[in-house]
């Protein structure tokens, strides 16, 4: 158990997108976050007088920018040095490993005030050059060296689900079909356009009517198969941006605000890299642990999680986190889609933001994406996509490579 | 300061080489690294029981070993799934943030015992590889996309300290002559030869007698320049190796040593990435900063340091380290050196495993490797490179890239 509280006192992020940073460089897009999560403090922050240490998640900067330091580089452009700044990596949950050491810097401590934050460039290379950058979140002596992508890694393990529950991938298009509704209330959403919109915009362009949403992602040509089952629209998208969050102690948080976030719980889990050495592939055995060791922490049960943001890289992803996290019980998740549960008006609402699938993932950044939008919802500043119920409890799950590491944080009010 | 105290309760390395870890793969190193550090635990340690988490440090994976990912890595490939584990990167000094962030774990609560380590598989790129590599712990936009390498770079340092203190490259030999002196004394080191031996055995296949050590490395064309005015034994060798150690809360590592060694100050610093925002280029504001955070934290004062491990990427490195740490005053150090204070049985012996110099310099095992040597100085096991006094308290200094990242740790017994 950690010895002391630790608190989120401010939070920011660009715009998530695929076109808008075109040009600028990671540390830039680390600023603009930064400049957000500065306005976001009730009580005004200085960064140079206030921050004493910097953590910074970024997969594979050195293959976008041919740059990595990434830590002192941050640091510096902040007008933060000479400041303590690292770096820290576990491929798409990067930053959540930068939330970790600020979280442990804190409880320690050592620090009083920290900045975490992830980035990630990811379209100054094109398709094949961003998967070869993935692929290094597989195994290269098993995985990525002998030709497997992500897509075909998670095709696997929506084949094991379907196989193992008896589900469809008619069934699993309920999750981009929410997700790209709730990225519509999404202003910093990589999509904001609902699938019914794009089913009428793509069909007007092909001279085909789409009866419904389903009938457009399993009929028309623009939904290909990436990697059989997976589609088009059951992989997100190749995104830009930065988001970062100030995290405090309990004496120094309360000169900043009346209503930060308390951090209740934290967890962080492992795996085999390469799916061949898992145990199973139905569920990931990182996410369970890492639960395990958040929800304990907390002292409170998944019934108690009021919103949560998960890893839905692919569609799958999200029945596994789901389920893996005991929101949805095992293999329930068909159903539990089906009848809403997930929808921000439902039971338990699950990225409300969007998702990876509709807001975007730029790799490094989607850790403390996710803790940007749990801090909207536990303050009820979410506008559109508010959850109605008032949240008291607010989870992130985030993932790295195909289920190798997660990480789990929960937070209250 | 950290609510708890943490402890260091075993260490091990594997050899730091250019040759005997060919068709290895890092993974395989740190497993070594961990096999050794297992055995050095007086009374035991079970890894899958008592491991709580994996923190590593390896700078470019990606271009060594086509991977990424190595925190799960690292875990899985010693046993310890589902723990967690992730990487953490600062250029030359990625070990000693995943030492600070294994010290902030346990002084947390978080963690009661980790693991913390760090490595690179540097020889499988050649010479042109491996220098493009490292440049990327320079600026991009202002260093290494025109061409600037780390030799460069830190000639232009040797040149401004020559400059400014009218100091000379034949007295910035005393460096490579004492750490290849102390590497011929540790079985682990990268070169175990003497610059003696060495002038000796070049000399008779050149058909030359050099007179003494200097006369070799000033007429023998074998000291060819690399980047004017730094030879090639002004700079550090490429290096494969990895090195562990295992840190425990106060409770906990009475189970597993009576002898630990205890954390007394721990301090981090940064600074801008490209030399040419930089303040001043005859010191390191990242090392200064460091350093007073840990001074502070520890209590102590520089006199109060018995024996150092200090960051010798090149000579001239070492010279701004003990300055900037205060163990030497301002522009001293080519006196100091001239005087021997630095030598095993000098005042404050610096080195004493040979350094990056002669020990090796295998980047991201670079600072936990310096804990080793600590490690065996402070508890009396460091053979014949043992200092002569009773060494109380020992420092450890990291730097990453020319300087924009520095970490100190300062340990007693």
């Amino acid at each position: 158990m950690p010895v002391r509280d630790v608190y989120v006192i401010g939070a920011g992020m660009t715009p998530f997108s695929g076109k808008l940073h075109a040009g600028k460089t990671g540390r830039e897009l680390l600023v603009e976050a930064t400049l957000e999560a500065v306005k976001s403090v009730d009580k005004g922050i200085d960064l140079k007088r206030d921050v004493e240490a910097v953590f910074v998640g970024y997969f594979t900067p050195e293959l976008y920018e041919h740059q990595s330091h990434i830590g002192p580089l941050a640091a510096s452009w902040l007008g933060l040095t000479p400041k303590p700044a690292f770096r820290t990596e576990i491929a798409c949950a990067s930053s959540s490993a930068a939330l970790f050491a600020g979280i442990t810097a804190i409880a320690s401590g050592v620090c009083d005030l920290v900045l975490v934050g992830g980035v990630e460039k990811m379209t100054n290379l094109d398709t094949f050059g961003v998967t070869e950058a993935l692929a290094m979140a597989s195994d290269d002596l098993s995985e990525s060296r002998v030709g497997a992508t992500f897509p075909g890694l998670y095709a696997l393990l929506a084949q094991a689900y379907f196989r193992r529950y008896g589900a469809t991938w008619e069934q699993l298009q309920k999750v981009p079909i929410k997700n790209h509704y709730n990225g519509s209330l999404n202003p910093k959403a990589h999509f904001q356009q609902t699938i019914a919109q794009l089913a009428e915009k793509v069909g007007a362009k092909e001279g085909v009517k789409y009866r419904d949403e389903l009938d457009f992602l399993k009929n028309s040509p623009f939904n290909r198969v990436v990697a059989y089952p997976l589609r088009l629209f059951d992989c997100c998208p190749i995104s830009d941006g930065a988001a970062v969050a100030f995290l405090a102690s309990s004496e120094v948080a309360k000169k900043f605000t009346d209503t930060p976030l308390r951090l209740l719980g934290v967890g962080m889990g492992s795996d085999s890299v390469a799916l061949q050495d898992r145990v199973e592939l139905t569920s990931l055995r990182a996410t369970r642990s890492a639960a395990e060791m958040a929800y304990k922490m907390a002292g409170i049960e998944p019934k108690d999680v009021d919103v949560a943001e998960v890893h839905d890289c692919f569609t799958i992803a999200e029945w596994l986190a789901v389920e893996d996290l005991g929101l949805i019980g095992k293999g329930e998740a068909p159903k539990a889609y089906a009848e809403g549960l997930t929808n921000i008006d439902g039971e338990i609402p699950v990225n409300t933001d969007g998702g990876l699938k509709a807001k975007g993932h730029p790799v490094g950044a989607t850790g403390v994406g996710m803790l940007n939008e749990i801090w909207h919802q536990l303050r009820g500043t979410a506008g559109k996509r508010q959850v109605k119920k008032k949240a008291e409890v607010g989870l992130i799950h985030n993932v790295g490579g195909s289920g190798a590491s997660a990480a789990v944080f929960i937070f209250g009010r």
